[in-house]
């Protein structure tokens, strides 16, 4: 299973200003894909912090997905960092001008050095075009670099995807149970041992002061997770399952 | 200025099935005690990797923040994990008995062995007492050991931010601009250079098809941010501020 490492690059995300929302969309996507997420990090608009964490994330995860920092302000770092990161030149290239130009009225006589920062991309990567803004991300080696802000960072993943091979994916059922997590838990151990191969999370809820717990199987095999479905169900002899 | 990171443990995060919220609380928190958040890290139900990792920002940074792991289940290794960590012995507590006994409609009697594992504490570890449950977290060394449920996440961070130092608050003010980020970048970066030591960041929003930039100003000393703050209310001329 080719394996994931998402990096969130924002102050405003430590700072608590903003909730991301990036992972969370990208993850649900990844497993889909069959592919596994890791790691999530969220780190500083730092160079040097940048750096060091692509570079870490790069050599031991198959994809690295960043988010953030490609704008046109000053406060903006993550294309430069990368490129030193990969020891690549950063540059304002034509195709990454064509693109932001038809973004506006009067095309390229618009892109202003503030737009035109948003044109440099390393040497050799390839691009990640949007539809909403039109400045475009980019992939260097197996890092692909989004924006920060939500729409465009989801419509920059959904150009991505297409390209992305599927492996088998991880499927997933939930039993839905009325009681506390406590009485149940050591059932839930033996089901734990016996299906080693599954994973099984248990996850407690209260609902207007009703305490139940959620199990989560997954697995890539539909049958055998049907299978021990059943057998929970039987066991836990719940009528309310989803 | 004090530093620190949190750690955000499991599994239902990194599939996407649920969304984090723990860490926005914390950060909100910390940037009002003056706390530096340097990373937020998401990461699996995993021994070793939950062992590594707090190790890692333990000896990195001045505190360190878990959520996550510490419930009744099989799945839940977060305790077991941190106190070989710091290779201390984790062992069922009488005061950690006491706690989750209160909970209980018969106290004791109504201990079974999955709830003891709650009560499962590395010695010498600081209980972090909750009203929302009765299952406590722990302090051990530098890091504090919090549930991943909110409702008790946010009840255990307001157990321990009393006995927390504050430090100088990092303040904030928005300036609210409707106008592309990329017409005013270039004055903003001025800005930046001119006072180095005041964080400018800028995000970018869109807002019914309003395109505008917020720009948050961060420093410890109100007056700078108010200097600051009016130099470029004139500048940018904009009346929408907040």
């Amino acid at each position: 299973m080719k394996t994931a490492s998402i990096i969130i690059i924002g102050n405003e995300i430590l700072s608590g200003r903003t909730q991301d929302t990036n992972s969370n969309y990208l993850a649900k996507i990844l497993v889909e894909k069959g592919i596994s997420l890791e790691e999530v990090r969220v780190i500083p608009d730092d160079h040097s912090i940048i750096e060091s964490v692509v570079n870490n994330e790069s050599t031991a995860k198959d994809y690295v997905f960043t988010s953030g920092g490609i704008g046109p302000t000053h406060d903006d770092i993550t294309a430069e960092a990368i490129a030193n990161c990969f020891d690549t030149p950063l540059v304002i290239r034509d195709d990454a001008v064509e693109l932001l130009a038809m973004n506006y009225k009067n095309g390229k006589k618009d892109l202003n050095a503030a737009r035109l920062r948003m044109a440099r991309i390393p040497e050799g990567a390839k691009l990640i075009k949007n539809k909403i803004s039109g400045a475009p991300g980019f992939i260097i080696k197996n890092v692909f670099v989004m924006a920060g802000v939500p729409k465009i960072f989801e419509a920059m993943v959904q150009e991505i995807i297409l390209d992305m091979k599927s492996a088998t994916p991880v499927l997933s059922k939930t039993l839905k149970i009325y009681k506390k997590e406590s009485e149940i838990s050591e059932r839930l151990r033996n089901y734990a041992d016996k299906y080693k191969d599954i994973s099984i999370g248990s996850y407690p809820f209260e609902n207007s002061g009703l305490f139940g717990v959620e199990i989560v199987l997954r697995h890539t095999d539909l049958r055998l997770l049907n299978k021990v479905f059943n057998e929970m169900l039987g066991d836990f002899n719940e009528p309310n399952t989803s």
